[in-house]
């Protein structure tokens, strides 16, 4: 298997590190060879090469069974010609990953580390399915003197197939979708809302679906986020909302994201930024990178046991409290790593 | 003083008839004349007219001292040729009203009613400055059999008015804010940030100004709320972000809005939507529309102290635990609203 990492900026380098470890002793344990190879993306790529996204990167990417991501992005490379996001926006197109998926549930061994009350928080189990590809992402951009403009559009076609991974994900959970635009305001949640009503109909009639706004669902995340399953929504919403949950289980550091396409390699990374503030100091949480490795064996190694063992293995030390110093642990990025490495074993 | 007041949809009558009541109480008191006219807005005005904004609601709200909203909307109207929204979107453009204020304070005696910790809460004393007539909004919007977009749009003008209500505002306050965008992505926030830096520095330079992107910051609004003191914003992030944190004080029903322009009369409305599930039914939190009844008083006709009367009552009522069934209170609306005026009086 061939696995391209990129560690990117920040706290990246570490955390991905960290995870690479990992799957070095999945790999010794269940018997496959994980041919690793680094490669450059955002502001690192820029400092070596002026390009957040160097050619030889991209084509490595669409090459390997699977991309590995630390975390792109800093205050060192603000207001410079080019952006390291540039990086990320573009591997995201040029690898066609439209679905992000951000799964959250909270440990019952973490609930009370949430700012939620622990009684509204536990229990809590849901995955969003972020559109990744279009939006105000990627339409055109104006800017003058005077004024600035962002488009925000739309297929048909780029709502439906992110429409139906998340209702086929729904099938295989608790069957439950909730689609959230702001249908009351915008054209594009207007064909969002009718798409998405539409292949409802069509290919998952026994799948429940609700829409809802996205200012009333930024507010009931927070009051009763334990009523939704499956949430499926357009670019920008979905970050926001995704990053707005990822506190409900304590520490965003714990929380891995998958991004995939409906052919080739997928890319698997933290959903926590890069962190310019404790990067290269070993502080990093590398849990949300490790589990994001488990991700990607699952989604696109197809070693379901290998995910799962992984997975197993992190609930197990965050249960014995091993844990960095965002959850109130006292280990750092590598010693939590070894925690996690030690229980596999 | 002549004060137009728009029902409007669901449980937009009730809370109005509630404030008008608190307001006609204060007139007696302090010696004013009020005058108020109804008129139709929303889906009632499309009900009776075909029009959201029937040109003599028009006429009456710029012609008038302020104005004193419901809600408007509801699943009634889902479908027609007609939005009830638009109403309240054309009324904002019509009347020039840039700049919406949200208020957040958490009452010591609800803080416990929070889907949030105490500790975290306690002590939260917050305003959201969200741009009104810009942003997707208003820009233009295309569909297609295949496709459908919306304009985000931004002038500099827009932006200047804006961040010099915060700016202003936070000089009155604890001189602090934080302008919420997301520039690594989008061309109005990279603009947005420029021009927020730029009046920031020519002409309130005492002012503590951060900037934040929106998806951390739907984040960082639930782990650390107290850290805020101004929030300044663009148009959807704005709407997203006030409802997100409106929980944070234990109901959306006790929240107000004043929408203000440069000259004019301004336009106040609680935040909580149309509420169609409990319309009709004496159940709405009437204090979200008589605190903005509050604002109103303060903002548009310029009666400070009658401003205050109506706040101290509020405050009075709910430490006395006078509450509707949001709160866990047995008072209808009619209730709750009497109690306010019992407590003024
Ligand atoms: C870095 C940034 C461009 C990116 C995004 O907005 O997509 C990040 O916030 C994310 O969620 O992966
Ligand atoms: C009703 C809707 C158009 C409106 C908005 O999005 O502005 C509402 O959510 C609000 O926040 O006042």
């Amino acid at each position: 298997y061939n696995i391209v990492v990129l560690p990117g900026d920040g706290v990246g380098p570490e955390v991905a590190e960290a995870a690479v470890g990992v799957l070095r002793v999945i790999g010794d344990f269940y018997g496959h060879t994980f041919n690793f190879s680094e490669h450059l993306i955002g502001g690192a790529a820029i400092d070596a090469t002026g390009d957040p996204l160097p050619e030889e990167t991209r084509a490595a990417c669409v090459a390997a069974d699977a991309v590995l991501l630390g975390a792109v992005g800093g205050p060192k490379w603000d207001g410079g010609k080019r952006r390291p996001e540039e990086g990320l926006l573009n591997i995201r197109k040029a690898m066609g990953l439209f679905a992000n998926l951000r799964p959250l549930q909270v440990s019952p061994v973490l609930a009370h580390r949430s700012p939620l009350k622990k009684e509204i928080v536990e229990g809590v189990d849901l995955i969003v399915f972020r559109e990744l590809t279009g939006g105000v992402y990627f339409g055109e951009k104006t800017r003058t003197d005077t004024m600035a403009s962002d488009l925000c559009i739309y297929t048909v076609e780029e709502i439906e197939r992110v429409a139906r991974a998340a209702f086929q994900t729904a099938l295989q959970r608790r069957g439950k979708v909730t689609s959230v635009d702001k249908a009351n305001v915008m054209e594009t949640s207007r064909l969002w809302r009718e798409v998405v009503t539409r292949i409802h109909a069509q290919e998952f009639p026994q799948v429940q679906l609700e829409h809802a706004l996205v200012d009333s669902m930024a507010m009931h995340l927070i009051r009763k986020p334990r009523d939704y399953d499956v949430i499926l929504t357009e670019n920008m919403f979905g970050d926001i909302l995704s990053d707005e949950i990822s506190v409900l289980g304590g520490s965003i550091g714990l929380l891995p994201s998958a991004s995939l396409g409906s052919v080739g390699p997928g890319l698997f990374e933290p959903i926590h930024g890069s962190a310019p503030d404790i990067a290269g100091q070993d502080l990093a949480n590398p849990v949300g990178t490790i589990l994001s490795a488990a991700l990607l064996l699952r989604h696109s190694l197809k070693l379901e046991d290998e995910a799962d063992s992984i997975e197993a293995a992190v609930a197990a030390v965050l249960a014995a409290g091993a844990t960095t110093a965002d959850l109130g642990g006292a280990l750092g990025t590598r010693a939590a790593a070894n925690a996690v490495i030690d229980a596999i074993k």
